[in-house]
């Protein structure tokens, strides 16, 4: 008895950085980025060399965050993205705001381009990508992570979506007593309803509590999640919740779109900022499918007010009389957020 | 026909300070502050009179958001509130945070007391109120406001609660044809159901949009409001949404409220700071009720993620997994709103 109750599992073997299969990769000045090590190595390096010209490979959170300290070491950053966009987890339109900001900045960006070799001799000096070879001190690799999922597959257990450990909502895995949970496993995306791979911290805390209570014998579950995110990137505030555009067009969902522009706060307030909200709709069933969230200061967090009305699964029509906090130094007087779900009523009509 | 369509009216009276019925009300040097010009005239005054010692009378947002502004400008500053505490739409507990901060600022603060008398000769010198007199040279009354129903009752039209005029979800008044909005009409409260008087201009903009829709030929409503609110007290953010326990004891409403203390950002970032934040979830039907937080710069915006709970008439056991935006400049990993929210998974059961 003793032993069975103990006789169970919990994977949590995490993620690691992918890497581009390319020459040259063993090069000194190539850092990934993921831990407090590659952190701390990259300091060191950027101390003892002063490099002049940075190159950041992949233009998600992380790469775009690592733009502002570069800058601040005194590097001209070029940022290398293969997809067509910076910021690939949001839409292009959102997206562009923020590549037109990182441009006025003096930072170079090159899209859809993948990087085929990095040339030495010994350390890293040139970055060969696209058609273009350019001059790089020193290479900061934030190209998404991997699931550490290869235990799991040697011993049989199934593998889901990014090739990550497939788990349900108890964090099971295919394997009786076996649990995994974090950035190796699997987990339900509540909009969609679909598996999908989406390593967050947000995500490995939930599923650490439901895979610990059910393999000490409790039994809670983890209905899912909406990939909810956050960054921010020099002055600019960046948040998505749900699903992009480009997400409702993969799987195939008919939807509407809604994009406001306006301010954080009273514009006759110093700090006040633009802020853009985008709003994704269900087309046939009203039904809020996702957000977007580009501005400056007091922009970023209001996500979470998209956020609570998708996981309440709530319909367009039923948040157009929100009832946000408004007084000049937070908001103005209609919530941004507000403004954009109101954009519905002459697309879906009133209540 | 063309003469029917517009025979209706709007009444958007607004509303009017609340004043004291005391001796010497009529000094120089005591003022109501509801507008532009009232703000002008303080200035003006202090500017001229240099006033030394001030007192405001009421410790709502308004008297509150005033105290910054006259420390600013050199003056010594008393507070003095009727109520037992000071924010009185707010749960003791909750107050007492922001008394103990202002205390700290060396503001002094006098609850359970009235303003009896102001004293001159021509301006005002002195304040009486509870058992003491106490210096004034300026005088800030912020005791809340009047309905500006008088036209309405005179024409014997219904008033409602707090003597504003009633209206139902399509802002009808009593009379055919007559509308009214505004800081001048009740509304319905979404937790309750009651007719209630919240005068908020996220109110009175919401209601005239309604009003102006009906009177002009459409059938539009507002189901109603929370009386969300929110407010900057010098450092401190200041935010409502829902019932308090107090309007609950009045209401009947059994509940259970939990309060947490988390902090703002991530503890190693500079403008990390505490945050308080309440919930109230009734007894029976575990439905969400209202949320109160206290906090430093980032707290108090986080009140929408519990409005849209509220709005979408959560139960508590429905909020617990949800996936708000973190990272380590804007929240701790579990964001306090959640880290709230999970306290009830104790009380009310997990699922």
């Amino acid at each position: 008895m003793w032993t069975e109750e103990y006789d169970c599992l919990i994977i949590a073997t995490g993620a690691r950085p992918l890497l581009p299969s390319v020459e040259g990769l063993g090069l000194k000045g190539i850092f990934p980025l993921r831990n407090i090590e590659h952190s701390q190595a990259i300091k060191a390096y950027i101390q003892n060399y002063q490099p002049r010209h940075a190159v950041v490979v992949g233009a998600g959170y992380i790469g775009l965050e690592m733009v502002e300290n570069l800058l601040l070491y005194g590097c001209q950053v070029k940022i290398i993205e293969k997809a067509p966009h910076i910021l690939p987890n949001m839409d292009p339109d959102l997206a562009d705001h923020v590549h037109s900001y990182m441009q006025s900045k003096g930072i170079e960006i090159l899209t859809d381009s993948s990087v085929t070799a990095f040339k030495g001799p010994e350390q890293v000096k040139e970055v060969v990508a696209g058609k273009g070879i350019f001059p790089a001190d020193i290479v900061i690799l934030a190209m998404g992570v991997l699931p550490n999922s290869g235990i799991a597959a040697q011993t049989g257990i199934a593998l889901g979506a990014g090739g990550a450990i497939r788990v349900n909502e108890r964090m099971e895995t295919s394997q009786p007593d076996i649990y995994a949970a974090g950035d190796c496993a699997t987990v339900k995306h509540l909009v969609s309803g679909q598996e999908v791979y989406i390593p967050m911290g947000t995500t490995a805390n939930k599923q650490g509590r439901v895979a610990g209570e059910n393999a000490a014998g409790g039994n809670t579950t983890l209905k899912g999640v909406l990939g909810t995110g956050i960054s921010r990137i020099m002055e600019l505030e960046v948040a998505r919740t749900g699903l992009s555009e480009h997400e409702c067009q993969i799987l195939g969902i008919e939807y509407i779109s809604q994009t406001i522009k306006s301010v954080t706060r009273a514009p006759y307030l110093p700090d006040s900022g633009s802020i853009y909200v985008k709003l994704i709709v269900e087309k046939t069933s009203h039904r809020l499918l996702g957000g977007q969230i580009v501005g400056y200061a007091g922009a970023g967090k209001r996500i979470d007010t998209i956020a609570t009305a998708l996981h309440t699964g709530s319909k367009i029509e039923d948040l157009y009389d929100l009832d946000l906090a408004y007084s000049p130094a937070f908001s103005i007087l209609t919530d941004p957020v507000v403004i954009a779900i109101n954009q519905f009523r002459s697309v879906m009509g009133g209540v």
